[in-house]
């Protein structure tokens, strides 16, 4: 049944050299590396230079290869090699989100067309295996949200800010030496990874394909002493969380921080561990949770995938051929607290529905609520912090709704 | 792809109401049901009459049917319709976990024998896809160990008792007022339910079967006031453990009430929820946290074997496949507190390695390292408590030895 797949690897960063030395070792899956190309002429490397190669076309072109494995940084080069596999009669893998969420429905074209499966599990929240999961799982369920702690490092730096009374500075910095921060911060702190995880989710998830220009991110980058104190006082912490649900036949997803109650499982969720919280009609409320940054975590979800297609496993995109009517959208208003530092930058009349206000230590807030747009403007502006009140959206579950009819 | 599978249903209660009409209002999965094997025949049902049998062979002789639905409480009978219905080649889909337990060796050899399927998501935690995901994504993994909490019912009691300070008794007849609570509820209380369930795991984790009766498992029907006292004292929660882990090329496995750290995710699973615990040496540790008791979400476990039906979906108990030198063992020590009424039950010799002792109301306590096989003596004394410590098993995950020195 087992078949012994040739592999061609882009990138041997950790995630390549631990799946290198895991190919090795393992019985479980068949699978050999006959070729990797790397960019560094220079470098010495701890495996035999036979393996490598600097010229993509060596493994592009090669009709022994069967799976091209994409572990780079660069979301263009990955876009160029997974295309040119796929054109070539190649399955990939890869784990670069940047690269899935800007291109996921030609992507998914380029599968029909080819008849070739590109699997990427490794790059939705690192070991959890929530793609296979909503594949698998879920079709056959009426499934109303996935929200969860989608990214490792702001969660790192949020957990060190609120266990270890760290500074937001010390905290990415610490985040960053164990690298669990990517390369260019502010995709973490600013929420766009996050977001990229997310548009990825929600193809799962609902069968939609959305931009990730279309989808808000509001970051932590923001979050202030006094917001840190805020939360305290009131039993909060503050989460980044990433979320899509439907309702009324729309569906819906953004990224913003979030004060989070004491007693709601995603408080517990610390460090660089990811969280994914799917909930439908018949299975109810389903949590996972597990590693979403490091190499070994995401080596480990490449490594399923690699062994999937061992059974020429590929994912089906249920959700996207029954439900070809829903629609993404923005109109939406949640609950939030703005804080300002100028009597001029926030007022009243920004809510949809204000509810309170007041003033502590030079900075004010404001809470009520408020369209995703204006959220969205008001991230532009320096000065204004954004946190969502623990029950920012309290999603009327049409999948729970329809079950109680029935 | 999709074929619009026949099936024939054994019980009628929650589960497969639930089932009946969720086959009628998603267009997910492909099944209908032709006829209902039930026991009852004076009892009113909510669908028409002609759906109905009470004898099992016009379902289980029918060539049309191609898939039998097992759903009844009793495992002994349970037992005769899976048997037979594999040998007639019809593939089964079941939640029964004490039947599945008890026979699992043989139900996997009648598999391989008439090359049928039997599906059985439902049997372990409900709705948490455990075993899929044991099957499908750690299938490459080296797995340590798999706990957790894996029976609602007395979780939903335990909660009840820490929470809302609830009596044990008051807390049991609630959850036997919500149907968690199995309709013989020492299957719950003395930790028979989990250990059914750990046994079906254990299979799927480590690739070993193992009898029921070879599993030690102590229930939470001893927990006292004052070891209630003892936990809150120390800022600990109870929780009832279902557990395996590999160590030195054998495989262990019990179930026991232990204290948990309310810093462990652990203790944030409250009431019916189960919650499984995987650790392995790539994707480290992995938490999923879902409903384990009521009929939806066991339903939407049965709906989504259904389903996996639909394309042939068989469990192929790769790590069986892999590792068939692993043997069961209970030659294991532990750290736990006994506690007991008078001084002749229990001594410091009994310990294997004694810690600490002490007395309090009436009551004392011991406290170190003793043999499973002195706990399961103990369990069955009068007045005798046992919970195991925090840090009951220190397991030495040989997976991350292995990977440390690669």
């Amino acid at each position: 049944m087992k078949k012994n797949l040739k592999l061609g690897l882009f990138g041997f960063g950790c995630v390549g050299q631990g799946l290198y030395h895991v190919l090795h070792e393992t019985h479980g899956v068949k699978g050999e590396i006959k070729k990797i190309c790397v960019k560094h002429k220079n470098k010495t490397r701890p495996i035999p230079e036979h393996f490598f190669t600097f010229d993509k076309n060596e493994i592009l072109n090669d009709p022994e290869i069967d799976i091209i494995v994409e572990l780079i940084d660069d979301a263009n080069a990955a876009y160029e090699i997974v295309t040119t596999a796929l054109k070539n009669g190649k399955a990939v893998v890869t784990a670069n989100k940047k690269m899935l969420a800007e291109h996921l429905e030609e992507i998914y074209n380029l599968q029909q067309k080819y008849g070739k499966p590109v699997l990427y599990e490794g790059a939705v929240c690192g070991s959890i295996p929530i793609l296979r999961n909503l594949e698998e799982y879920y079709d056959n369920d009426l499934i109303s949200s996935i929200e969860g702690i989608f990214n490792g490092s702001t969660n790192y730096i949020l957990t060190k800010v609120f266990d270890e009374k760290k500074s937001y500075e010390e905290a990415l910095k610490k985040a960053q030496e164990l690298g669990f921060a990517e390369s260019d911060p502010t995709l973490d702190v600013k929420g766009y990874d996050p977001k990229y995880k997310l548009v990825i989710a929600i193809a799962h998830t609902f069968g939609v394909f959305v931009k990730p220009e279309d989808v808000i991110n509001i970051g932590i980058d923001r979050i202030s002493n006094l917001d840190l104190k805020f939360a305290q006082e009131n039993n909060y912490t503050i989460k980044l969380i990433a979320r899509a649900f439907k309702q009324d036949g729309k569906v819906y997803g953004f990224v913003a921080p979030q004060f989070i109650e004491n007693t709601n499982p995603l408080a517990s969720v610390r460090n660089e561990f990811n969280a994914v919280q799917v909930k439908g009609a018949f299975a109810e409320t389903q949590l996972f949770i597990g590693k979403g940054a490091g190499s070994y975590p995401t080596g480990s979800a490449v490594l399923s995938d690699i062994s999937a297609l061992n059974y020429d496993y590929t994912y089906e995109y249920k959700k996207h051929h029954q439900d070809t009517d829903l629609e993404f959208s923005n109109d939406l208003s949640v609950e939030a607290y703005i804080s300002f530092d100028h009597d001029s930058k926030v007022s009243i009349s920004d809510f949809v529905e204000f509810q309170s206000g007041y003033a502590s230590g030079g900075k004010q807030y404001m809470f009520g609520k408020i369209s995703l747009n204006k959220l969205q403007a008001f991230s532009k502006i320096e000065g204004i912090g954004i946190i969502l009140s623990p029950k920012a959206v309290v999603a009327t579950s049409q999948a729970v709704k329809q079950l109680a009819v029935a």
